[in-house]
């Protein structure tokens, strides 16, 4: 799992940061997922290494233009130089109506089926190893963070130690690849445990943008592996972030403190904070780390492979 | 009258091209035009050295999303970073649905006035200096082509000149200006053209695109000092423009030539004649430049002069 940022700015793109879009690779089934998608992010990913053919899926968190206005271009492009399978995409209620109008009005006809799930909080997602959740956070419109959550696997089976136990191969290797209790044909009890490794435990992303602090999202990244949070102003800009609904370093800090993640990373940050202003974006960093050391902050480009623990 | 080709590709975004626009820039006045904005034109604004604070009108050709998926990023940035005063949108009538459903769906409220003009073929706009008219092309959809004509100025007033027949300055300044014919109190009798300078022919610009080669287009260019016209296609691939109701080399040549133009500058490429591809963009300027010899190619963050007469 590599999280690559391709947005990090709040609102409008300025020379070195696009508006917002985290894209997340999946390497072990060759797919792309997206979180959000501002206006260029087909050019960021043609700029990045990422591959638009192995685009899957697409999660918005809300109907604001800085998330979704690349959207239409990219599925537009994906049928026409992609190769793209399908695409499901999953966001507030008016996602699919936007679409659907934006389709007509310049006469777009993708080319492969793209299917529109408007969400509810809760479980969106699921398959054999993944679950997606989301959860509303608290923004001037309606907004949903999202937690992705890879599914505990059972440890690596000992082949070797099978073959040594004189274990006959067959289905007996699955039961106890399951970690089952199994009594052999010569009346020996063995127990799978015994013959797998450590359980691998799922590693788990939370994408929390754009809210103020909210219940909601230390719930969504609580235990989280990596929590991506948008923090758009400086401590000192608080009222600001009060009246837009929008997060401080602080906020996005003390909820990966109060959800008890392993890593915060900060994205969406206002131009404000450009280099040579008052404030900087290295000033956000050092307010971050005060509260949670665990902070990193985002750049476009960057990427993140996501430890397991 | 400054041009910037802003996206030189068709279709899709290729790393070093973007999708269709192009700036003109009006600098005795401090404005920008646009022709065209498709996804990430505001970005490629950014790039450059126009600026966004100077938009002032916005010229769409047809309803592809080549052509208007970075309209609405656009029209929400210049409310939130720049400067702009009002903006007005001529184009297809569909245009105004497409911005008010967006606009609905994105939650955009500009904080500035935006007027969409639905055109139909003839004068369009006019001011003190320029005329601008629009005539219908030949594409998949209802296609407009666009001329900007700069009106003809009468030449320099020599005041040294007037000042040494011993003309008294005044009211009778104004009239021999614009060439009147005047008696002075004394008897004498003076033509003010023999006062001026020759008149300044205005210059005149066609943007043609997107068509398949059309009387429309030979119509609008007529007599332009420069004709931006697109050429999707290399001469080999005509079966597809036809198809497609897009142009070829040949086409954009041939309409410069019957137009009688200046210079034809060719521009929205498709992605195909890339670099090692077996037909490269250089062998379409070639096939083009054998029928209309001054032609050249566009190329994105060019910019064109158009030189006086
Ligand atoms: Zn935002
Ligand atoms: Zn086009």
């Amino acid at each position: 799992m590599e999280i690559t940022f391709l947005g990090t700015s709040s609102g409008v793109p300025t020379r070195s940061r696009n508006v917002s879009s985290v894209a997340l690779r999946l390497p072990q089934r060759a797919q792309m997922w997206l979180f959000d998608c501002g206006e260029g992010t087909q050019h960021q990913i043609l700029r990045s290494d990422l591959r638009v053919s192995q685009l899957s899926r697409i999660f918005i968190t809300h109907m604001h233009g800085d998330h979704i206005f690349g959207l239409m271009g990219l599925l537009a492009s994906c049928g026409l130089a992609g190769n793209v399978q399908r695409v499901d995409i999953y966001g507030p209620s008016g996602l699919n109506d936007y679409l659907q109008a934006a389709s007509r009005y310049s006469h777009t006809h993708f080319s492969y089926p793209v299917k529109v799930h408007a969400v509810r909080p809760g479980v969106i997602y699921e398959d054999d190893e993944f679950i997606v959740t989301c959860g509303f956070l608290h923004h001037r419109v309606t907004s949903f963070g999202y937690r992705v959550s890879e599914k505990d696997r059972p440890g690596r089976f000992d082949i070797e130690k099978a073959k040594v136990l004189e274990i006959p191969p067959g289905r007996i290797y699955g039961q106890l690849k399951r970690g089952e209790v199994v009594t052999l044909a010569d009346g020996r009890v063995i127990d799978g445990k015994e013959l797998c490794g450590p359980t691998e435990i799922g590693r788990k992303i939370a994408y929390c943008t754009d809210t103020v602090y909210c219940d909601g999202a230390v719930e969504l990244a609580q235990d989280a592996d990596v929590l991506i949070h948008e923090a758009t102003f400086a401590h000192q800009d608080a009222e600001m972030a009060f009246q837009r609904l929008h997060s401080t370093t602080t906020m996005a800090a003390q909820t990966a403190l109060a959800a008890g993640v392993n890593r915060l990373i900060m994205t969406h940050f206002s131009p404000r904070y450009a280099p040579g202003n008052e404030i900087e974006l290295k000033d956000l960093l050092e307010e971050a780390r005060a509260i949670f050391p665990k902070t990193d902050m985002a750049y476009d480009f960057m990427t993140y492979e996501v430890p397991r623990r």
